[in-house]
């Protein structure tokens, strides 16, 4: 599975501001990137936070855009879930493409249940927190072989570790947001001696900002 | 006065690890660069946190930058340290160029005594945290026109908030750090609603990784 793992940060690495607030960060053109991108992609991926904070439909791509990469569905939907938090009127079960929800042994049956009645596609793997290496190799027996990531830091973090990532994209925002808790790109407890080695393989100008993109080592 | 923040960071904002140990996140040619930044410069700034986690001495930079640039002597050492926490053998005390600390009505007499004995020019300037915009016009009082400052991440938010500051520059590494607690570009309280404006001046890849600079609106 090739998976891509992209977001939009401030000069200063954050997501948001310590609200967790969905903010605009990026401008038209890298929506328009990412629009493509989604487009090209089997699945798009989010931790349950990010669900929680902006409750993204992720699927508000231009459909253009799919029938030019020849796409033939909407991508999939993918929630990272231990508990089965995902509200059930969730923008995610608007029915309009399938709904993976991966969760743990630690959810309650009763929730998995509720879960598979508003729409999703239930993956249990790992006890307490979503095992990503055991969900990610179920997904890809779906079918699923490009899996479009985008965020937030807390599962950015977890698919770095578990060294799941072939390419990071980062829109580079012009402005600072500040904050110790600011969500950050990549959170999780973080790595002490050995980080993660990226290779710079695109520096681009776009909208006010600059788009970076690596290969991961 | 003309205030240049610098530092260098990973993909994802952070820098160093959250056991904030010094750590190497760019190369010879920043290295270069920020050489011949500090040389240019009147001053060079840290907070206390800085001192207290690397005790850097300041003045490492290639005397030929400044017989270049023109300038007479070392650039002075500055950090803002409410309490006089720096530690009297600390690095800043070698002699080498004049050093500053900026301090608060909270910081002992007996203390304060100490650091002017260790070498230190004393600042006072605010009740429990060092109010830098009264101490940067002591500063400019004092000759000092170019500020260069060097971090950490909470000198670098309060500067923002205080509207200190003309121009940021941030080399980025190619490696991912992560961790919520890792200290990042800008931490203090952060941002809400009226985030810094930046506007992008510079893209420039170097080593492996790429420098950006941006004005401050
Ligand atoms: N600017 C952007 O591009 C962008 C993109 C996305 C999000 N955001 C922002 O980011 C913030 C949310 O980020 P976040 O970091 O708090 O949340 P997140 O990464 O979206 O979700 C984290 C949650 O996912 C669940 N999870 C399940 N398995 C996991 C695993 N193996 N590793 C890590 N997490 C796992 C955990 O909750 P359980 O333990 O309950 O499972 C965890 O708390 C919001 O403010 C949002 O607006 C910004
Ligand atoms: N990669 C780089 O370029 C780079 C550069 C510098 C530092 N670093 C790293 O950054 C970490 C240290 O950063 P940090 O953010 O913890 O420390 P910092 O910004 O260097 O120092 C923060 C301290 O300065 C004092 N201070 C006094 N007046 C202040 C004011 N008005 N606003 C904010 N702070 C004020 C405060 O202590 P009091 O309340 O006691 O005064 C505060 O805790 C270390 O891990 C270091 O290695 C990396």
């Amino acid at each position: 599975m090739h998976v891509l793992v992209n977001a939009a940060m401030s000069a200063d690495g954050k997501l948001a501001s310590y609200r967790r607030e969905q903010l605009r960060i990026s401008g038209e053109m890298d929506f328009d990137r990412v629009d493509r991108r989604r487009a090209e992609s089997d699945a798009i991926m989010v931790g349950v936070g990010t669900v929680l904070a902006d409750d993204p439909s992720l699927t508000r791509f231009d459909r253009n855009h799919r029938d030019a990469v020849g796409g033939t569905g909407v991508p999939a939907r993918i929630v990272a879930d231990s508990q089965g938090r995902t509200p059930l009127d969730a923008a995610l079960f608007d029915g309009s493409a399938p709904t993976y929800v991966l969760t743990t042994e630690a959810a309650s049956s009763d929730r998995l249940e509720q879960l598979e009645k508003a729409g999703a596609t239930v993956v249990v793997a790992g006890k307490e927190r979503v095992d990503l290496t055991a969900a990610l190799s179920e997904l890809e027996r779906d079918g699923i072989e490009t899996l479009f990531v985008e965020g937030g830091g807390e599962l950015i973090f977890s698919l770095f570790e578990a060294d799941l990532v072939d390419e990071l994209s980062v829109y580079i925002g012009s402005l600072l947001i500040g904050g110790r808790d600011a969500p950050t790109l990549a959170d999780g407890e973080g790595f002490v001696d050995e980080f993660s080695n990226l290779i710079l393989i695109g520096v681009e100008r776009l909208d006010d900002g600059v788009f970076l993109q690596w290969s991961v080592e």
